[in-house]
Formats: C-alpha cells, sequence, structure tokens
C-alpha cells in the first residue's frame, strides 16, 4: 500500500547512523548480512544541527537512489535517555563534547522520514545487537560486547533483551583491584582507576609514552594489562553470567604482540581470576576460547548493529500494525 | 475438569520450598500477599533424599488439607543447573556441602505431584522474584536483589526477566579494590578479598572477632564495610544499570548502628563511588534513599519468592495448554 513504507516488492530497505564521538557513519541494507548498498562517514564535529542535516540528506538520496527507507536505527555515544516514556527519549545527554549535550539525535530524523519507527541504543548495544545476529554471539540470549579503545563500554544481552535499566550499562567505569606492583593512578576524571582509567588505549599510552601499536611484542605492559582485563572480565561473568564475551575495539588488536596472544593471555588471566569457583566447562580451556572471542564483523560493527536495531523497530511496528 | 489442578472454583494453590544450606523453609499459599497457609521448616542435613521425602509428605498434607496444588517452586542455595536443555535442570551441581553434589531437586517433587508444573531458580532469584512482585522492587523490570550474611549472593531482572546466563550470576565474588590501610586478605577460599571475602558476616568477624550485631555502633569497621559495599554496588550499578538494588542478609541490620545508618552510609559510599558519573538523579540525594533500599518481604522474601516462582510457572503452563 502507498502509505506503508517498505511494503511492495523489494525487501524492506533500513537506513541507520552509527553515532560515534569522532565520525558518523551511515549506511543502507535490505540485508547487512549481505553487507551494504551504500556507505558514507562524517566528522562528528560541534555542530549537531548541521551534521544531522547531512546525515538526513544522504540518507533522503539514498531513497531516490533504491527506494523508500522502511525504519531507521542510530547506535549512538552516550550517555543516552533510553526511556521511551521520558520526554527526552532520544536524547544525548550530559555528555562533556561541545555542542552535544541534551542534543536531541533523533527529531530530525522523524521530520526527514515521517512515519518510518527508529530503533535507538547505544553504540555498544549497537554492536552487541550486530554480534548476536550476524557475528561472534550469533544465536545467544545473553552474551556481553566490550569495546576497549578511547573509553572502555560494555553492552549486551540478558535473556534475550539489550541491557537497559535506570540510564544503560557503563562497564568501563566498575571498581578495580590494584596489582601489587602498581602505582599508576589511572586516567579516568571520575574514577582514577576503574577499568577505563587503567586498560583505555589513552591509559596505556600514558603509562608507556606509547600508542598500543607501537609497544613491542615483550614489554611488560601487555602482561599487567591482561590481567587487569582478566579481572574486569570474571567480575562480568560473576554479575552477569553471560555465554560469551565478545571483545572488540582497537586495543584489543595489541599491535606487534598480536590478537591471537593477547586473547590467549586473558583468557589465561580470567580463568585465574575466577579461581574455578564458577563450575562450567565453558570458563576452562578449551572451551573457553570460545567464551572470550573478538568480534566477526569488525569495522562494520557499529553500522550493522545499527541496521539490526531498524530491522527490531520495523518488526515491533508490524507486529502492532 | 477434573484432571486439571487447581481449576476449580477454588483459586489455585501453590506449594514452595525455599532450600537454604542451613534449612528448607516449605509453604503453601494462594495469594502469597496474603500471606501464607501453612509453613514448615527442616534442617537441611546431609541425606537429601530423606529430607525431600519430608518435604514431599508435608506438601502432599497440605492438599489434604486445602485442595490439590496446582504448581510448585523451589528456590535454592546453588550452584543449580537451571538450562531446561541439559539432562541435569534441576539439580545442584558442585557444592562442597555433603551429600547435597550433584542432588536432583526436582525428580522427588515430579513424581510426588505428577502434572504439576515446577518453577526453579536461585534462592537470590527467587528473592529478587518476591521482592519485584509484593515488596520492595515491586512494578521494576530492571533491579538488584542482594543479600549479604553467611555469603553474598544477588539475583535480579533484566527486562523483566530473571537473570540466567551461563550458569547464573554469582555477584558476591566480583573483584575489588583495595582500601589504603586495609592488610586483610579475605575469607574466601577461591577469591580471598573479593566482595564476599570481604563483607560477608564470616569476614566481618574474623577482621573483629565478634559477629555483626555485637559490634559498637562506633567501631570503625562500619565505616570500611560501607566503603566496601558501595564500591560493590557501584560496580553493579555500573554493569547492570538497575533501577534499584534490594539489599537484603543480616548483615544489613548492622547490629547497634542499626540498618537506618548503615544504609545511610552505604548510600553516601554508593555515591562518592560513582564519582557523579552516571547522571541520573535517583542516584543522588534525595532519590538515592529509592535507590538502595532494604527488603520488605523480610524473613518471607524466600519463601516468597518461591511461591512466585510456582506463579510463573503455572502461568507459563497455563498459556501453553
Amino acid at each position: 500500500m502507498g502509505t506503508e513504507f517498505g511494503r511492495g516488492n523489494a525487501a524492506p530497505l533500513f537506513g541507520a547512523i552509527e553515532a560515534g564521538g569522532t565520525k558518523f557513519v551511515c549506511g543502507v541494507s535490505a540485508d547487512p548480512s549481505q553487507g551494504l548498498l551504500a556507505r558514507e562517514q562524517f566528522s562528528t564535529g560541534d555542530d549537531p544541527e548541521r551534521l544531522l542535516a547531512q546525515v538526513c540528506a544522504w540518507l533522503a538520496d539514498q531513497e531516490r537512489r533504491h527506494h523508500p527507507l522502511a525504519a531507521l536505527g542510530v547506535a549512538s555515544f552516550g550517555p543516552l535517555e533510553l526511556d521511551v516514556r521520558s520526554p527526552h527519549y532520544g536524547r544525548i545527554t550530559t555528555t562533556p563534547k561541545p555542542g552535544w549535550a541534551q542534543c536531541d539525535l533523533l527529531a530530525p530524523l522523524r521530520r526527514a522520514f515521517p512515519g518510518r519507527p527508529i530503533g535507538f541504543d547505544t553504540d555498544v548495544n549497537g554492536a552487541a545487537l550486530g554480534e548476536g545476529r550476524y557475528g561472534a554471539a550469533r544465536g545467544l540470549e545473553d552474551f556481553v560486547y566490550i569495546t576497549v579503545g578511547t573509553g572502555i563500554g560494555g553492552g549486551g544481552m540478558a535473556r534475550g533483551a539489550l541491557l537497559h535499566g535506570l540510564v544503560h550499562p557503563e562497564m568501563g567505569h566498575i571498581a578495580m583491584p590494584r596489582l601489587d606492583d602498581d602505582t599508576f593512578e589511572g586516567t579516568c576524571p571520575f574514577h582514577g582507576r576503574c577499568w577505563e582509567g587503567l586498560c583505555s588505549g589513552p591509559a596505556l599510552a600514558q603509562r608507556t609514552g606509547m600508542a598500543a601499536e607501537q609497544l613491542a611484542p615483550d614489554h611488560p605492559e601487555w602482561d599487567r594489562l591482561a590481567r587487569y582485563m582478566g579481572y574486569a572480565l570474571a567480575t562480568l561473568t560473576c554479575v552477569l553470567s553471560p555465554r560469551r564475551i565478545v571483545l572488540g575495539g582497537s586495543v584489543r588488536k595489541a599491535g606487534a604482540l598480536g590478537e591471537a596472544e593477547f586473547f590467549r593471555r586473558i583468557r589465561s588471566e580470567l580463568a585465574s581470576a575466577l579461581g574455578g569457583y564458577i563450575a562450567s566447562p565453558h570458563l576452562r580451556a578449551p572451551l573457553l576460547d570460545e567464551f572470550l572471542v573478538p568480534p566477526k564483523l569488525g569495522d562494520n560493527a557499529g553500522i550493522v548493529g545499527a541496521l539490526a536495531l531498524a530491522q527490531d523497530a520495523y518488526a515491533r511496528a508490524s507486529r502492532t500494525h
């Protein structure tokens, strides 16, 4: 019918935005497992109104080239207002990022694409949904997605639903033990030596004077980093009991040490930190290799996750009508 | 109909077992908000077969006095096998408790009450469900229930579903920071100074030589305990983003210091540990008083939770038929 979008002969087309602190990635796809029909990116900058106008114009152009968008998905840096009952639903709330505090991400999209359902969640919940539907956590109802890069963030599912709550998880800011020989006070302006304050890319750079990519494979910092990662992932395992942890972000690539070796060390430290308390074969070798894994969607995790949010918004709206 | 239990004129009657490491509490009720029709308790001991036979006999006697049980609920100490697809579903798994490892809690109930649906979950998820339906977390879809007593355990809901996963949460064993002046190595045989190793009743007793109830209100240990509790609850808040934390167990009563004052200090330490990072009014005074609260069901939390598991099993079975 003419007034229903994406219900023609063609498969419904989805538009998505991965809203990051550095860049906004936009994409359209009818089937994310088959890749994107088009992809574009824009610098985030400090003028949300202008940027969102560019994003809407690009998406509208895609409609003209292909066919109308059936739904949209937005996976964004935060903190976000995710409570649909709140008058501020759809906003970035208290970010220190110039220009972006209290920015309403959804209003311009609603104006540009009236009637189209819009899925909205955190960047890490988006990536979690993408990895759950098309990547490393396929078919699992209880899992965690972590990114360790400029900051540390986590999202995930419990019993098949993305983790929300009072606000949304801020897993990078959990309290951490101190290793005996460690005097580093951490880089987090709020908590000093929380997980992000100890293990993010900037924390590693401040400790060593080098970016992760430049660190020699025998640098002692890799082992310390692996120990802290082990403690943090053990804490997540105790709180959430995930069936899998997908560990993404740039730090995990571990430069000259290599991703495979870094994961091997983190798995070993995770098992040590758990101390054999949780009696599951998935938390011991060899199955531990499938418990803690890198993402499968690579650099597309964010935009594929945002497309998955669009798919879910479309499915919800279809059930309602 | 004659073959359907609890579908007569009377409201369906539920039977429940709160299976603890020290005692098993049994109860029957048609409406837990109105209390129990009958309640009995048995020492746990080291002979599960004999104990479960006593429990079944008591429940069968209740059927004769009232009317047939429509469903049963079991909330148990663990670790438990909660995966309904596992051939070991319904068992206590690796407990060091003599006689109880690999004990199948549900088989004797299935034999004694054929055809009756049985809800099964951890003691803390049971208590969480009870507090969520009838107590301090009424109406919330995302919350945590913590007990601090002989051990520390946690359960809760995310998006309205009890937390399960690979096994089930073991929140008492999260990694903890060390306070500067603290040399205590903790009491946990697996992790030393995890949350349980630092803040459980036995940890407090080992530090001070006294039980919590005997500690003077000006004993410095109360402040240290409150600080550690603040860190642990901040970590849970970062991982799960609960809308409320219900803190139960014996230690929270805080002897001569008093529950209200102990909660006041823990709330203050929780806010300090979060450092203002999560911008929600619920994490600041005065709403923080409603974020961290004691349970409302008191000593009945466990058995009411087990009854709520029975209600849910009954509702699921009714939807299926």
